[in-house]
C-alpha cells in the first residue's frame, strides 16, 4: 500500500480543502442475517477510526444484498419458456435469464455478454443487477435488495444510533455506461444526503450566471469510494467518504430516485 | 471547510488503504500563455504541498482551454446558414451554434437545452464542450483543447521535470450522462497512468472467474477530484489525488482514446 505522506504535514489539512476515501479492510465475510451497522462498527473500531459528523459511508450493494439473503442458487429456478428463448438467442444459462427477467420490469436488449434491463428499481442496467462476483456456491448469484433506498436509511440510522453521529450513507455498484469503455460505481441506494448539487441561478467566478448545471454528488462520491474499495476481491466491501462538502442533509425516503433520468428529459434518447 | 479529523491519528494512513484528493485553491485566474506546470507548482509550494511519486494531478479543461487561448469571443464568428437555421429550432444564439459546429464532427440532436454532438476528439457529449462558465467577456466561450491527450502529456512531462516524480495527468470535464440526473467529472485527456484496470480472468474473494469487468479508474479518479474541486466558481481548478492503486504506468500518447466505445460495441446502442 502506497502511504499518504501526509503524515507528518497535519497543518496541510488545515488550509487546503481535502476529501478522503478510507477503505475498510476489516468486515470480513458478510452472510445473511448479519447486521451491517455493527459490522462496520466492528471494522471501524478495529481500525481505531471514528466517525464525525458528514462522514459518508459507501457500501458496496453485494454486502448489503447478502446481509439481507438476497441470493439465488439457479438450481432452484425453473426457467420460463420465454427465459429458455432468450437463453438460447444469448447463449447464456435459462436460469440466470429467468432470474434476471424476475428483477426487471422490461428487457431492452439481449447480447451474448449482458441483458440490458430496465431494472425493478427503474435504473436502466446491465441483468439487472444479478452478479456472480464475490458469491459463495458455483450457481449462487446476488441480486438488488429489494428497496435499495430503504436499506440505505436503515443502515444509516443503526450507524447514527450507534455513533451519536450525523452520517450519510450510500449504496454503490458497478456501473456500465453508454459512450464510454469501463464501469464505474455509482450511487444506487442513498440515505442522509440531497444527491444532486443544484447550481441554476449561482454565479461563476465572473458573476456570469449558471444556467444548466446540476452535480450528481452521490455518484461522485460511489466513484471515489472505488478507488480504495476495488471489485471486491479485495475484500473491501465499504469505505468511509470525508470532507465532502457541497452536501445538503436530506433525510426523506427514496432519495435514489432523484438521480433517475426519465426518457423524456434524457437529451441522449435514441442517439444510439 | 471541515477538517478530516485525521490530525492526530497518522498510524490510521498506515494500516487502511486511504485515497485522498486535495483541492489547489490558490492557481488565481489563468489566462492564455501561463504555463500550467509553473501555476501548480506555485500553488503547491504556497500550501507547503510536495508532490510524490504516483500522485495525479487532475486539472479542469478550463484552464487549459484558457493557458492555450482556446477561447472565442462570439463577436468575431460569422454563422452559416445552417447555423442559423439550427438556431432558429434551439433559440440558440446562432454564432454559438456555429461554434458548436465547428467543434463537432456530427450534431446528434439539437434541443433547447443543448446540442447532443459527436466531438471533433470522437466523445459524444453536450455542446462539444463549449462552455461559457468562468470564462471572462460577456461572448466569449472556451472550447476544447485541440489535443486533449497531448496537453495532458505536456503537463506530465513538465510537472515531471520540475518535481523529478513520476506523475500522471488528467484533464477532467462535467459530463451528462444518459440514464442519469446531473452531470458528473469524467477524464478527456490522459497522461501517465492507463485509464482501465482489466479484471478479466482475475479470480473473486471465492476463486470464480470475474468474466466481464473493466473498471474506468481515470473517471472514478476525476469524480474523486471533483468533489474537491467543485464548478470553478469555488475557484479550484485543480487537484491532486494520492494514494490510488491499481494504476498502471503508460506513457503512450492518445490514451483517452481508450474511454471511447464504438457504437457497435456498445451495449446501449439504439435503447435511449
Amino acid at each position: 500500500m502506497k502511504l499518504t505522506g501526509f503524515e507528518s504535514s497535519s497543518t496541510v489539512f488545515k488550509v487546503v480543502r481535502t476529501v478522503t476515501a478510507i477503505g475498510l479492510e476489516r468486515i470480513g465475510l458478510v452472510k445473511p442475517g448479519d447486521n451491517v451497522a455493527r459490522l462496520l462498527i466492528a471494522a471501524l473500531s478495529a481500525e481505531s477510526i471514528e466517525l464525525i459528523d458528514g462522514d459518508i459511508i459507501v457500501v458496496s450493494q453485494k454486502i448489503i444484498s447478502k446481509a439481507e439473503g438476497s441470493l439465488v442458487d439457479l438450481s432452484t429456478l425453473t426457467p420460463s419458456s420465454k427465459a429458455k428463448t432468450m437463453s438460447r438467442r444469448t447463449k447464456k444459462d435459462a436460469r440466470l435469464v429467468e432470474l434476471i427477467m424476475r428483477e426487471s420490469s422490461r428487457i431492452l436488449r439481449a447480447s451474448r455478454q449482458a441483458l440490458v434491463v430496465s431494472a425493478k428499481n427503474g435504473f436502466v442496467c446491465l441483468n439487472a443487477g444479478v452478479d456472480k462476483s464475490n458469491v459463495n456456491g458455483r450457481h449462487v448469484y446476488a441480486r438488488l435488495p429489494k428497496d435499495l433506498d430503504g436499506s440505505a436509511d436503515h443502515l444509516r440510522t443503526d450507524l447514527e444510533r450507534l455513533t451519536g453521529k450525523e452520517l450519510s450513507v450510500i449504496i454503490g455498484d458497478t456501473y456500465s455506461r453508454p459512450f464510454r469503455v469501463g464501469q464505474v460505481e455509482f450511487a444506487i441506494g442513498i440515505s442522509g444526503l440531497d444527491p444532486i448539487v443544484d447550481y441554476r441561478g449561482s454565479k461563476d467566478l465572473f458573476g456570469y450566471e449558471l444556467k444548466f448545471k446540476y452535480v450528481a454528488l452521490a455518484d461522485e462520491v460511489a466513484a471515489a469510494a472505488e478507488l480504495v474499495m476495488g471489485q471486491g476481491s479485495e475484500g473491501v466491501p465499504a469505505a468511509i467518504v470525508r470532507g465532502v462538502t457541497r452536501t445538503r442533509r436530506n433525510v426523506r425516503s427514496g432519495l435514489s430516485k432523484k438521480l433517475l433520468l426519465g426518457k423524456k428529459l434524457d437529451l441522449f434518447r435514441k442517439l444510439l
